[in-house]
C-alpha cells in the first residue's frame, strides 16, 4: 500500500450561508465536515483509484475522533496516533449567492517531544508494508523543522520510495534527506529557490538533493526535472472549478508511476489528467472520473532543455 | 436547586485574528470552547452566586461532548438529555486589531418525536428537586412550536414556578401556559406584541398570560409589570462592554428573587445591578462581582403607571 503521512490533519468544515456580513451574526444553512489535510487528499485519490493505501499522521481529542470518523467512513484505512492536543479544524465560509469563500484556519495542536518520538517509532512500524510513503504538508507546532528529514531517513533505511510536498523552510529542511521526488507549486518552487524561471528552480532543488522534481504550475500544466530527462506536460483544455487538491491528486499520480516505474511520461499525463479532474470536483481529495478519463489520452508531454541552475 | 433547561444547547467557540480578510484565508490567533446558550449562562451566573443550580436540554454528537466536557469543568450539574443530532457550535470571530466580532451560527440538530417525548420524562424526573425552572432561548428543529407550554405544563402540574425567555412566536406560543414570569428585550416586546410602548406591550404580555412581565431595555434599565405593581428600575451608571449574557444576568436574578419571594423592588435592583456586572465581564455567563457589589445600593427604582394595553 502507499501510505501518506498527514502530520497537521483536519478536520475541515464547510458552512454554506446565502451572504456574508463582517461584524454581524450570520445563520449558517447547511454545515459539512470532513477529514483533511494534503496527505488524506492524496489517500482519498488513490483509494478513488481502487489502489491499497492508508493514511497515517498526529490527532488528538474530539475533533481528531471526528477526524477518524469521517475517515472510516470515507473507507480510508486509518492508522493515525493520537496525541493529547486538540486537532485543528478549518472553516470554508461559501457564501452560496456569489460563491466566494472565506476560510479560517485554526492553530492546531502543540505536539510534545516524547509524542514525536512515539511518531517515529509508529511510522517505522508501518514502512514494511508501505510500497511508498508520501509526506505532504505544514508541521504542527512542537514538531522540530526537520521533521521530514527524519521521516525521510527511516523510510530510506529501510528502502521505501519517499515523496515530500511541502513548503518554504519546511521543504527546504527536507531536501538533504533525498527525497525521491517533490511537488512544490510555482510559487513554492519560487520561495524555495528565489529563482523566477521554474526550469532553473526546480534544477536546482535537485542539486539541493530531490531525485526528481514535478513543479504545478497551475493552469500552465507541470514541469518535470528528473535524471532520466525534462518535460513539460498540459492539458488540452483549461478547466474552471476548485483548484484545492489539484495538486493533491498529482502527487497521488506521481506516486503510483513512482511505485509502478511507469515511464516518465506516462507519469506526467496522468498527474496532469488526474489534477484538472480534481479542479473539476467541488471537494479537495474528489475528482471527476469522466474528466480524468476523457483528457487522460490527450495530454500534451513535450521535452524540455534544462538549463544550468549554477 | 434551579433547573436552567436549554434545549438548544451550543458550543461557543471563538477565534481571535488580527483582522477578517472576507473572501481571503485568515489564520486563527488562539481558540476558546465554553458551553453556551442562554439557559447554561444563568446557570453559570447562579452558581457564581452560590446558588444549587442545574442544567438541561438536549446536547448530541462530538460537540454535544464537548459541551458537556466543559459544563464539568466549570462546575456546572449536567442533566442534559443525550440526542442523536450534533449539537450545534456558534463561532464568534474576535478582530483583536479593531474589536469587531463577526458570529456565525450553525443550524444545529433536528430533534425527533421520540426524543421530545423522551426529554418531557426526562424533565418531570428532574422537577421534584426544582426550587424553579427557567426556559431560555430558541427551540432546536424538530421541537414543536408549543415545546415551552408542554414544558410549562409539567411544571406546574408538580408546582414548580417557571420563567420564560423566549422571543417571537415560541414566547407567543408559551404564554397561554401561564408562565410566572417573561423577560423579553424591547425588540421582543415590540416584536411579541406589536406595541411600541414597553409598558403597554409588558400588559399586553400580562393579559395573554403571563404571571408578570420583565422587560430589559438596554442603557434604559428594566421595566416590571406584575400584579402587585409596575416599575421602572436604572443602573446610576452606564457601563460599556460586552451586552451578551445581560439578560441571563437579569433571568438569574429574578429567578432566585421570584424562589425566595423577595419584594419586587429588591428583586428588580438586584437584576440592574448584575445585569450591569454581566456587561463589565468579557464572557456572557459571566459577571464582574466588584461591579455588582458597588452598583447594587445604587440602583433606582420607580413605581410606573401602567397603562391599560386594551
Amino acid at each position: 500500500m502507499i501510505l501518506t503521512v498527514t502530520l497537521n490533519a483536519a478536520l475541515d468544515v464547510t458552512y454554506r450561508i446565502g451572504r456574508l456580513r463582517p461584524q454581524g451574526s450570520n445563520r449558517v444553512r447547511a454545515t459539512a465536515e470532513r477529514a483533511g489535510g494534503k496527505g488524506v487528499n492524496v489517500a482519498r485519490v488513490l483509494h478513488a483509484l481502487g489502489r491499497p493505501t492508508a493514511v497515517t499522521g498526529l490527532v488528538g481529542g474530539l475533533t481528531g475522533q471526528a477526524i477518524r470518523g469521517e475517515l472510516a467512513a470515507a473507507g480510508l484505512a486509518d492508522r493515525m496516533l493520537a496525541i493529547e492536543g486538540e486537532s485543528r479544524r478549518t472553516v470554508a465560509v461559501v457564501e452560496e449567492s456569489v460563491g466566494d469563500t472565506t476560510i479560517l484556519l485554526e492553530p492546531g495542536p502543540v505536539v510534545g517531544a516524547e509524542e514525536w518520538a512515539g511518531f517515529l517509532d509508529h511510522l517505522a512500524a508501518l514502512l514494511p508494508q508501505a510500497a511508498a510513503v508520501v509526506l505532504s504538508g505544514s508541521l504542527p507546532r512542537g514538531v522540530p523543522d526537520d521533521a521530514y528529514a527524519q521521516l525521510l531517513g527511516l523510510a530510506h533505511a529501510r528502502g521505501v520510495p519517499a515523496v515530500l510536498d511541502a513548503d518554504g523552510p519546511v521543504l527546504r529542511a527536507g531536501l538533504p534527506a533525498g527525497p525521491d521526488l517533490v511537488k512544490p507549486n510555482a510559487d513554492e518552487l519560487a520561495a524555495a529557490t528565489g529563482l523566477t524561471d521554474p526550469v532553473a528552480a526546480a534544477g536546482a532543488l535537485v542539486d539541493a538533493g530531490a531525485g526528481a522534481v514535478v513543479a504545478s504550475l497551475g493552469p500552465d500544466g507541470l514541469i518535470a526535472v528528473t535524471p532520466q530527462g525534462s518535460w513539460r506536460a498540459r492539458s488540452p483544455e483549461r478547466l474552471v472549478g476548485n483548484p484545492a487538491g489539484a495538486g493533491d491528486a498529482a502527487v497521488a499520480a506521481l506516486t503510483l508511476g513512482l511505485v509502478t516505474g511507469t515511464p516518465w511520461v506516462d507519469r506526467l499525463a496522468e498527474a496532469v489528467a488526474l489534477s484538472a479532474a480534481a479542479v473539476a470536483a467541488p471537494l479537495a481529495g474528489d475528482f471527476d472520473p469522466a474528466v480524468h478519463r476523457a483528457l487522460r489520452p490527450r495530454v500534451d508531454v513535450q521535452p524540455l532543455h534544462r538549463p544550468r541552475s549554477s
